[in-house]
């Protein structure tokens, strides 16, 4: 189940207040693109911004329109207590995974950061996804902390943070990942602009950001990874590169709001203040990007 | 108001839930020490991993219990909407100046941040300290930024980062701050181990984690530097060197923890998990601190 593309959707505010329209068609586009699971409330599902009402409702819409794709929830937040709550809550919603990072406020070390998995472990009755992002969490997990946590029976998977440009050392780091984790616990690598270097390095997934808003071209640079065409992936990819170039810019999260904007996928601005969204003329590269891709 | 010794209190939990006693009971020891005001809920109060309801609850003690003393509570939240109800609740629990660090799970860009403290300024009715921690809010403040916000009616006082150990050095940083911001703007230093330096340098405040704890020490060394006893202020801060040492290896939050536990002012274990006390071993280094102290 954690394998191939994971698409994590937007969710969308208009006013502050979540838009179960906009989520919904979001969801819907994800189930008819097929892709392998959909990660509500993933850092680009802005988790961390959300009340506990809020996620609970958010991961029952996803599950009532999935289909049958299985859905994995975030459930990360800087207190233990509260991250056992949200599991509670995203198991009766219908999660099928879930997804956490260790959230920080004081930073922290990796005793605690273990004994915070190792309590959400214990705890969880569906399996769970590290969730390694240093960018947001400010944590760096060791290949030897992956290996203490991804020997708890309900880790079934790690999302990485993003592997070299370079294919050579993109293998080499998912050799170093893979030597550390039991072998049941699958790889994702995230970072969408090395994200098919990922894969062709030998990555069992990709949990993708762009998947969860076009999930038509990330399909295909999987498909095709797949299909053994890695010239026509890693072209693909690069085809791309005025995106990623945007996302290094402004962040995933901002360029990602942007697109669906655009599209009408979500209303303008519909980020969780203090979060803004794109100025005018980033938003016209994205127009141009868009129309670019067809 | 916005000068002389802020006193940082704990916010004690015990399993999990705040422990009211002890709040009071150190609250107490910082009306009889007769520090300048008491910052409930500052970083070392934990205030980013409790409730809204918890958050509130706390500040109406320390409000009852400060004897006029007055009460500056943090407001700080990833969400603009969240931060905007603290700052209600604290306001309507008595609280005479609000707290606020730009607090990120994304990285948050300049004109975010300062959207996000215009918007509160607007909505607040007592005055504003600009918290300045990039150790846990991973965000930069440049002097321009300080200059623009500090011009915000609400602004009263800058909380910034530790200055330099070098008086010159400290000097330098205190005066570039006082030429970007308005001159009825204080400064208030925070980082412990150098704040006498910065009081020397100049800085109006000092907003002190030792001293919601062991306020008497902190007290004489404000008190040494504003009569001019310069040497004494800073032989006294190098007297807790040994103190310094245990919050640069551990973390000041968790060694003030463990300073409260011992002296019984806090039950064991009371920082939110997934943050720990300390180990046995540093435990029995605070003791020796504490006993060579007297």
């Amino acid at each position: 189940m954690f394998t191939g593309i994971s698409a994590f959707p937007l969710t969308p505010l208009a006013h502050d207040v979540v838009d179960e329209h906009s989520f919904i068609k979001l969801t819907q586009r994800l189930v008819s693109a097929g892709v392998d699971s959909i990660t509500a409330l993933g850092s680009t599902g802005s988790y961390a911004y959300l009340t506990a009402a809020e996620r609970a409702r958010v991961i029952r819409l996803a599950v009532e329109h999935a289909e049958g794709t299985p859905v994995f929830a975030g459930v990360g937040a800087l207190r233990t207590s509260q991250v056992l709550a949200h599991v509670e809550a995203a198991q009766q919603a219908g999660a099928q995974g879930l997804l956490l990072a260790p959230v920080s406020y004081q930073p922290l070390t990796d005793e605690e950061v273990y004994q915070l998995f190792s309590a959400v472990a214990v705890n969880a009755s569906v399996p769970l996804i590290v969730y390694d992002n240093p960018g947001t969490t400010r944590f760096t997990f060791t290949s030897d902390l992956y290996g203490r946590i991804a020997e708890l029976p309900a880790v079934a998977s790690i999302k990485i943070p993003p592997v070299p440009d370079d294919l050579d050392l993109a293998q080499q780091r998912i050799q170093e990942v893979r030597a550390a984790v039991p072998e049941h616990v699958t790889i994702g690598v995230s970072g969408d602009p090395t994200a098919v270097t990922g894969l062709v390095a030998g990555a069992d997934a990709w949990y993708s950001v762009i998947g969860g808003t076009l999930p038509e071209p990330a399909m295909r640079m999987v498909q095709a990874v797949i299909q053994g065409n890695t010239t026509q992936a890693l072209g693909e990819a690069q085809r791309l590169s005025p995106l990623w170039d945007l996302f290094s810019e402004y962040g995933s999260l901002r360029v990602t709001a942007a697109l669906a904007e655009h599209l009408e996928l979500a209303p303008r601005n519909c980020l969780p203040l203090p979060l803004q969204g794109l100025g005018t003329t980033e938003r016209e590269r994205v127009a141009t990007l868009l129309s670019n891709l067809g």
